[in-house]
């Protein structure tokens, strides 16, 4: 077994603090990665918070996940000791059901291993994610992280970068579409960004100006606020494409006004109450409103290869893990942009001493 | 100005009566139908009774009509005389706008010119549907269909056959596929049979056993009742696409639940309010909740094509004109199999006399 030191909630709520555990040796078909930087993604809150039910303590959160590649099992093919890693959202799944057989892991029909707060396949052994100094994982569900981006940049592409480059692949996103995005905060900044990247117009829509210059600078060329009188009706049928990552409560038929015949909008986030959709809504003009779940390992991939190809990686702010629960804090109040990624060298560091 | 003999309703919810209206002499672009079957579809009840609002009186109803030509205006190129000719839901749109240059006529943005209860394109000109002897109609919004149909019973495909073909159409229907088709009236009953010669697995969601016999004689291979304790969960993860045809309220988080990763279900029913949904019933497995109305001119041809090439035509009850009022009593009730059609002859003889 090999001892691993971490951050962890002991309990619901409880700040985190230092916490050692055990997890396996590297198996045949594993690697072992010496991490460098993990991100910090709201749902590590909503999770130590056990704000969606059933949460397993002590957490080790963290999800979005990048390091060296420091061993490799006897059967090990697509890493070498050496190799830059990353490991998102999930550990494992049954690799047998249609959605495995079709690359989307994260919809397996026995229910995804998470990479933390979770269990891996065997139903038993509790998973700990990527605040932590190391970890074990079968190469299959580790990614290539192309040597051409920064790795502590890239660590959130691997939770809210495969987030929004999925819906954007799925609904075809294309040179031309016009694309709002509905909220600029860790996963907002990110669907700016690769929409752009993509050719497309983005329009950020926002509640306040707060954000405007920082939207433009991240590649949108319009800025709504939708607090505005009429602005729901200025926009009626202008967008191909709707990438929604809120999660406070707000009305969707508003929104879907704003999609042009047959046009999608995607649902990233979870407002804690379900939200009354009218049918007509829909029906007028053929409109969609859908879901997306991070996205499998394969798409993964494919992302952080197009990330690497087009330059495109999170706006961070790197810190200690001493500086967590601050961090916590912070992003209650919308205060961080876009994204912490915590530098785990400060976890080796106080471990050491 | 061509004299016309009708079935209106003089006012809101007023019993439909004899009534005589005048419309425009055949232009150059024109054709004049020559009226022979015209289906009842449900949406005419709501309209007369103003269930929708902006009702316009007098109102004759109508949009699922099926006549032979007997002029044709001097640039007309689609028809001759003689032809058998349809027209839907809609006799004409901007022509101009992107959904109407995309074959989307019935998403214009201009709004459509409804077949009755609407206005032509000059938004003064009232329109009048087919509970009447004739139609003048601009030729390109007229279709043909084909000869190999029976005239009576193919009337309810200008309505009911392309609202349930084109969502089919839509999110790729095709041998194989699980498609879960709810309530079976005349939407219903039209959609198991399309998704059947499409070579779908059908299954038929009711709330009472009444019907299964008759599901699985339009081409149903499973029915069951959704009143069913723990139903939802028998059939979680089954279909990949459910033809929602229900207007009554219910629980689409309840449906999106049996549907499989990436799965659609198709709103062709407007409930009377708003229905919850929870983000999660759609990010979870990638779902989709999409809305469908009618279809375009292009799609509606290929439609009559295609049931014509597949022998599909609506299963029918023959009324004369003079029942009218007493078929909207049974249809409140849910007593017809599956669509009434209208013998226009019978209206031609009253008025003779």
């Amino acid at each position: 077994m090999l001892k691993t030191h971490a951050y962890a909630a002991a309990s619901v709520g409880a700040p985190l603090a230092p916490f050692t555990f055990e997890q396996r040796d590297v198996g045949p078909h594993d690697v072992l990665i010496d991490i460098l930087y993990c991100g910090v993604c709201h749902s590590d809150i909503h999770q130590a918070r056990d704000e969606w039910g059933g949460a397993i303590f002590p957490m080790v959160p963290g999800h979005e996940i990048v390091g060296r590649i420091t061993r490799v099992g006897a059967h090990v093919t697509k890493f070498k000791v050496g190799d830059m890693a990353g490991v998102g959202c999930m550990v494992d799944s049954c690799r047998e059901c249609a959605p495995c057989r079709e690359d989307m892991e994260q919809c397996c029909e026995k229910g995804m291993a998470g990479t933390y707060n979770s269990t891996l396949m065997d139903r038993k052994t509790p998973t700990y994610g990527g605040y932590s100094t190391q970890l074990v994982v079968t190469e299959r569900f580790a990614l290539k992280v192309p040597e051409g981006l920064d790795p502590a940049a890239a660590a959130p592409l691997l939770c809210a970068g495969i987030t929004t480059y999925s819906p954007l692949r799925q609904w075809n996103c294309k040179a031309g579409d016009r694309v709002a995005v509905v909220g600029l905060g860790g996963l907002g900044h990110m669907a700016v960004k690769l929409a752009a990247s993509m050719g497309a117009e983005v329009t950020v829509l926002s509640t306040s100006r707060d954000k405007e210059a920082d939207a433009r600078r991240l590649g949108a060329k319009g800025f709504e606020v939708t607090k505005e009188e009429g602005i729901f009706d200025k926009l009626a049928g202008r967008f191909d494409l709707i990438i929604d990552t809120i999660s406070a409560p707000h009305d969707y038929n508003q929104y879907l006004k704003t999609l042009r015949p047959r046009g999608t909008m995607v649902l990233l986030g979870v407002p804690p109450k379900p939200t009354s959709v009218a049918a007509f809504s829909l029906i007028g003009g053929n409109k969609r409103l859908v879901g997306s779940m991070i996205g499998g390992i394969a798409e993964t991939q494919e992302m952080l290869d197009y990330c690497a190809s087009k330059g495109v990686v999170s706006d961070i702010e790197v810190i200690p893990v001493q500086q967590i629960n601050e961090a916590y804090e912070r992003m209650m109040k919308g205060d961080v942009r876009y994204r912490f990624v915590i530098d785990i060298a400060s976890l080796k560091s106080a471990a050491a001493r």
